[in-house]
């Protein structure tokens, strides 16, 4: 159990709907490493090898051509995790059992926290026993990314504010790249409406979509100086301590190994009961603890100074694109499907949050609502990615103690793994930005909530996560969100956030209205006739026989508007019932909705791409591919002598015309040393001007990053090379094979 | 005084510094206009016809060679106008006397309110008299922006929140296109480091700049239903009403008058006696109001569970630069002068916004904070920009009652009007800017901030203002922050916020310093001796003498950190005097920070660019430049032929692939009618399949929204050409001159 805090211990945090399924949210502790120095564990072996960028074998892993190896394939391995397989097996069908039974929930529930434990027990297990890929040192690599500022803690000066971090040039260029990337890749590919919606949010908006209620986790709080623990932190912490006191009988361990595997089933009185039977203190300073308390994950405020209308920070963009649906739709000239898509900041106010870039109070996301018509869920391009491999780790391979597998979309459709072609489309091509962006394919799998995680209104949600130093971090979920959102919305507005279908053949429907008789009712109520009016008429058939009822037994219906109430008398009202031809249907929309949180995916791709050279362990680099490296290329005069100067200028100059953006580094300091500087920011390309380029005909050093291989190319040529290079129209070995090749040592220059 | 609320109320609200600078800020009243429908008033007359965009003339216009017409040349014109210039000149020179000589304070206030006033009715007049360029319906305008989705009330169907909008497809993507304008304009272009920091701030970094103690209106509430009321804008409606009632008195109308002009310069106060003595009550309840109360117009909420740290919503960026400033020259190898960049939301809490997207609670800025040297203000590439010509309001004009001028920005630096170079560049950087994205160059002018306008701090001031039908509007403002924010921050943290440069030769300088003896105060105060030690190495050279002082006379000296003190002892103490070499001086960096509202530009484009056809008053479209246009092409088939199908969807597919985005509009209604739509939404190309299409050579036809030209092109070439036309690289001339006219008249196909 050495790693038992380090994997799939992240997934399902960025998203608040899948905080809001899960309740009060116990099964997502953060991940804390007893040591920083150690090695990242792949579950995923492959004999590949990482190509260089821009090499040919690179552009076909961006087109997704990488022959994924089955895993998990050593029958040595499969013997020793066969029995680990079992367990789960027979956890997930008793868990099926109890299902079918109609079991009570509580011990369903019970049922689904033995069967998690034993999926973790099973996945440590895996992760232990899979070969090594290569050693990673995540403080080296946190040195870098703090050194030259990718990003940092906010407020450093003042002491910093855990949960909030400031981007520094080459973190918020490469941020940029990653969204302009995402925007092209989506939103221009797949025609979207993008909107761009207000953050500060009204309560009653977020009280519809459930956030106000069932947004919270649990937490308790020190007595006398007030400081606040996540309860399941602190009792999961408690219990392992307890565990491993020698002092500790067997019994009282095995009771702790009992309550932490049902901790993610627990609700707050359960908590409560535990928390005061082992007498828990608060962790520093010893002093008694609060009982349990929801705290909402929100950030409040007031809008407007009467302090009145009470605000929140939105958790998620999406709620502005539900809100919106109605201007969507008229703007797509009320035609279905279409998807809308935000790019934007969200906030959560976490109890305690850690890790770095993958917990967080400010976070950006970009999230895409693609509404359909429930009955057909198809997608026009779905044979375009048909081909696609995806790595599937299946509710069905879940509980039954099996491997994630290698599947096409296409048959993944076909088997029904995945629910319908539009949810499957988008998992596709989710995986060729991640990829593109430079996710190692290797370590992206796609995990199906299993039905107990889902929430009560999605039918199919899938995570992409990427495998990190922290285990697997969900960075994407896709989720089919059923008509959930707009049903609430609707629910709390009044206005109908449907659209409309023509009908096979017109269908003739029978109407039953109340309709009130202007007079009377104009007589009695004056101003607030029209409301009044206005609120009969959009009653629902089942309220109007209500009315008629209630008429009719009591000589008086009550109508209710807002706080007021208004006594109608049958004088005033008319039933009215006849048929209706109607050409066509209302139906609630569908939502499939892809959900990326911008900083994980970021954080996975730095740790996928951190670099050691082979020959100097202190020269690392991020190998990011170019379309997000933040600077595409460098300039870097051979030394000081000042005949570079205009030449250099001139090449800055050029390569900003055919936007390349790009450095000059005219610092002292060997070229060889510079060139690790640029490394170390990821700049794939490095251009050098010597005293040959001063001569005719005059040209330039071309270096590659990864490779560290260096061509001879013409001056007037080469902004147009690294141009074309910057943006995937040619590849290093296009480039090698055409100029030739430089030979100079970089040290030695 | 017909258009005493139009004209220039509205400037410098954007920018909270400006609002810290004027304190409770009174002179911002909100604009309201008496009638929605009217007329622009430009006071920029011009013999320039507007060009159609994409002609070489509008080239021109891009790279600012437009003659620029001296205004306010009409004899008849300058002589009603004489008199009301006379009467600011009489008035500033009273102020400069008044300043000269040393005046109360109160006494400097009240002159300048007096002059603001007379500076508000020369202006007034000035538009007045200014024949009128175009009818202007913004009715018109904002029907448009609404039913095409552009912009729309926030939680619209929740009933919505003032001073919140949501950018529809189309607004969203015109505001992304301005974002990536600007950020190759100046990131790229002029190599600034960009950075994306928190938007929540902690109070200590706002208290030090000054935004917790300063950043307030005044307002008064209704004492039974709560309403507030921005003071000055109350106090200001209702001596309107009581000089527009005919019983009211010659002598209390004057009263009144004198009342409103110095409310500017008023103080709580002397307002509160004000509202009292009219015994103003609440508008529409007629309720008794509260006493006058700041009201600070940043949004509160805590971080963290605990609800202990207190922290706001930004109200600018850039602080969030300003903390980094550290880590951003390191980034830079040292080197100053450098820029900074960020570009991201900001909350206001307004207490009554209105006026569309020009006061708003939540909004996009861009900020550019470049560091230099104080003793060094050049810009290395001044010289480009040396021959622009912008339209200056310079201070001394506006107390001398003259109008403002065309100079060029070499010229007015030659002449001290702006204060420096880096200034100027930025100056005439952001009119290029702001004229690439569509602002009307003749409505465009630079006013400078007046001596007393100008926070405490500022060495120089220009705000660039659009002229809308709001009046002149402040869209970006341009301030030499001097080096007082860098300061703050270091006195607040105790962190070195500055730069060093070389000394042109070695100085020796005296060093007076306190060491502690270690052994001592380690013995005195254990653990806390650190503390201690690395407190008395920080000591400033002063303190370190009141120290040497004290111990000699007292015997002791009480060192404070934080809250407690220690009494520290000759015997732990020594001090020490030396001389030192000296190669580099410290220095805190000057900061010139232009900042951009970016939905105020947006707001002043829409205006700008709002038209109407001349035969059809019903057509209206914005005549946006392709490169902020939302989407660059519309791709049509002329009827629902099913043979057109596989032609729209090939050329929708080539124009992506070029990175022009398109829409296709297959709806029914004749082309007239969806050239119209498109128009509506600012698409300046169209492309239109017809039967001829189908025939070889495969051709369509390529029609220009503003001059509704169209011409034939083979179906190959057509993304090419549209893809030059929407990046600026063809000019519609060109193409005119390149392919046959298309005759067809767009009503009868």
């Amino acid at each position: 159990m050495k790693f038992s805090f380090v994997v799939k211990t992240v997934a399902s945090v960025v998203f608040s709907r899948k905080l809001i399924c899960n309740h009060s949210c116990p099964g997502k502790s953060v991940p804390f490493l007893i040591t920083r120095k150690f090695q990242v564990l792949s579950s995923l072996r492959s004999h590949l090898e990482a190509p260089a960028w821009g090499s040919k074998k690179h552009k076909n892993k961006q087109k997704f051509k990488i022959p994924y190896i089955n895993i998990m394939a050593d029958p040595k391995i499969e013997e020793i995790l066969a029995p680990f397989r079992a367990a789960v097996k027979e956890q997930g069908d008793k868990v099926r059992q109890l299902k079918e039974s109609g079991a009570l929930e509580i011990d369903l529930k019970k049922a689904v926290a033995e069967l998690k434990a034993r999926k973790k027990i099973l996945e440590d297990k895996e992760l232990e026993l899979t070969p090594v890929e290569a050693s990673f040192d995540r403080a080296k690599m946190e040195d870098l990314l703090k050194r030259r500022f990718f990003f940092d803690q906010s407020f450093a000066i003042y002491g910093g504010i855990t949960g909030q971090f400031d981007f520094g040039p080459m973190g918020c260029a490469m941020k940029a790249n990653m969204l302009s990337t995402w925007r092209s890749f989506f939103i221009l590919e797949e025609q979207m409406l993008e909107v761009d919606c207000s953050i500060l949010t009204p309560e009653p908006v977020l009280k519809a979509s459930g956030h106000v209620d069932r947004f919270a986790d649990l937490m308790v709080k020190d007595d006398k100086n007030g400081e606040c623990f996540r309860l399941d932190h602190l009792i999961k912490a408690h219990l392992e301590k307890v565990k491993s006191d020698k002092k500790t009988t067997a019994e009282l361990k095995l009771e702790c190994e009992d309550i932490v595997i049902k901790l993610d089933g627990m609700n707050k009185e359960e908590m409560r009961t535990i928390l005061r039977k082992f007498e828990m203190k608060a962790p520093l300073t010893n002093n008694e603890l609060s009982d349990p308390m929801e705290f909402n994950l929100m950030f409040s405020t007031s809008i407007g100074p009467t302090g009145l209308v009470k605000g929140f920070l939105r958790p998620e963009t999406a709620q502005g694109i539900f809100v919106n649906f109605k201007r969507l739709l008229e703007f797509n000239q009320g035609k279905l499907p279409f998807a809308a898509a935000q790019i934007g900041n969200s906030f959560r106010n976490e109890i305690s949050p850690r890790s770095g870039l993958i917990r967080v109070r400010e976070f950006t996301m970009a999230e895409i609502e693609h509404f359909c018509d429930p009955s057909d869920k198809s997608h026009p391009k779905f044979d375009e990615v048909r081909h696609v491999q995806v790595l599937l780790y299946s509710a069905c391979n879940q509980m039954d103690g099996k491997a994630a597998e290698i599947v096409t979309i296409g048959q993944a459709v076909d088997d029904r793994i995945i629910a319908n072609e539009t949810l499957a489309y988008f998992m596709a091509r989710i995986q060729q930005y991640m990829v593109k962006v430079g996710v190692d394919p290797k370590k992206l799998r796609f995990r199906q909530h299993m039905n107990n995680e889902m929430a009560h209104y999605a039918c199919d949600c899938w995570d992409a996560e990427c495998l990190t130093s922290y285990g697997w971090v969900e960075c994407v979920g896709c989720a089919d969100r059923s008509a959930y959102d707009l049903s609430q919305h609707t629910k709390s507005t009044g206005v109908r956030l449907v659209a409309e279908k023509k009908l096979p053949e017109p269908k003739t429907i029978d109407v039953v209205e109340v309709v009130a008789i202007k007079g009377a009712v104009g007589k009695s109520f004056k101003k607030e006739a029209k409301d009044i009016m206005e609120a009969l008429s959009k009653l629902e058939p089942a309220t109007v026989v209500e009315v008629e009822e209630s008429l009719k037994t009591n000589g008086k219906y009550v109508l209710e508007i807002g706080t007021n109430s208004y006594t109608l008398t049958p004088d005033m009202l008319e039933v009215k019932r006849y048929q209706k031809t109607t050409y066509v249907e209302e139906y609630v929309p569908n939502v499939i909705e892809p959900s990326f949180g911008i900083g994980r995916i970021m954080y996975a791709i730095f740790e996928h791409n951190f670099k050691v050279r082979s020959d100097d362990g202190q020269r690392t680099y991020f190998s990011l591919p170019p379309v997000i490296a933040p600077l595409k290329c460098s300039v870097l005069p051979l030394s000081n002598n000042a005949d570079f100067v205009p030449y250099i200028r001139q090449l800055s100059r050029d390569l900003t015309a055919v936007d390349v953006s790009n450095r000059v580094d005219d610092s002292s300091g060997s070229i060889g040393r510079r060139y690790a500087r640029t490394d170390e920011i990821a700049i794939p390309f490095g251009i050098t001007i010597d005293f040959d380029s001063l001569k005719e005909p005059h040209s330039a050093t071309l270096r590659e990053r990864d490779s560290m291989g260096q061509v001879r190319i013409p001056l007037n040529e080469i902004a147009g090379v690294v141009r074309d290079l910057s943006y995937g129209k040619m590849t290093w070995t296009d480039v090698e094979a055409k100029y030739p090749k430089f030979e100079q040592q970089e040290t030695k220059s």
